[in-house]
């Protein structure tokens, strides 16, 4: 079976490269950046405004090549890469929730980027919490691991 | 650019068709299945056990053909479909934050399923609160219409 997808739009950051990018929105606290969604997909954004955040699906199109064992950013022991969010994945796609700043036209400005600029962009979805946050969740090694990880990239996982 | 994604695995439910299932996994308490993930990427796995939840991405391989403004199940009113989680969407990718049962070799027990038996499984990534939860986040229409919307899907974005 083969599966295509396609850009609706691309991700604008300060961010050229892997090194130094924030590894998660949540760290990416005063990072802005914009969302250009195609003109052929306007009027998929009505009523996005109202949303505090919003998920971003993309392509994690400068990701080395997948692996299924990686030593995350966080930590120094290796995990399956399911176990992880690394990039170099299987199927390259991201998924980041960013807080909406404001929407001018197909112009989405974000904050709380951690997005390569010029990422393609293959979805938004609305952030919801009832689908969504589950703030007592067990989060395996990340528990132990996120006090003292890094919060920023290096280019382990870079082409 | 053409961009190609690939099935890791397969997701197994109670739900034959888009009637009757639950539209969110936060509403779908007493389903359960399984995700069948393909020997190939088997060592992607390890250390997974350990979180409570997990993103299952996929692909909506019995969706409609998209459209931009969709009449969700939650509401009687027309959204963006950017502004909905609707199936229906120009790259039709699902995301899940399902409950962790237990694994068994390359077999995930997963509950609150609110996904199509025979679903391609595209991506597992860990929920990690501190990435993922953001409990206070406003939800523009969400908010109005979950108290009093559905829980459970008709056919309307049926293939």
């Amino acid at each position: 079976m083969n599966l295509e997808v396609k850009p609706i739009g691309i991700v604008r950051s300060p961010f050229k490269e892997a090194s130094g990018t924030p590894i998660q929105a949540s760290m990416a606290e005063g990072a802005v950046g914009t969302v250009e969604v195609f003109g052929a997909f306007a009027d998929g954004l009505k009523d996005l405004d109202g949303f505090d955040r919003i998920w971003l699906l993309y392509w994690f199109d400068r990701a080395a090549v997948p692996r299924l064992i990686v030593t995350p950013y966080l930590d120094d022991q290796p995990h399956g890469v399911f176990a992880t969010r690394a990039p170099a994945r299987p199927n390259p796609i991201g998924m980041s929730a960013v807080r909406l700043l404001r929407i001018e036209g197909c112009t989405l400005h974000v904050a709380h980027v951690d997005i390569l600029d010029g990422t393609p962009l293959l979805d938004i979805k609305p952030y919801v919490p009832t689908f969504d946050a589950f703030s007592n969740s067990r989060a395996g090694w990340c528990d132990q691991a996120l006090p003292s990880g890094r919060t920023h990239a290096d280019d382990r996982f870079a082409l």
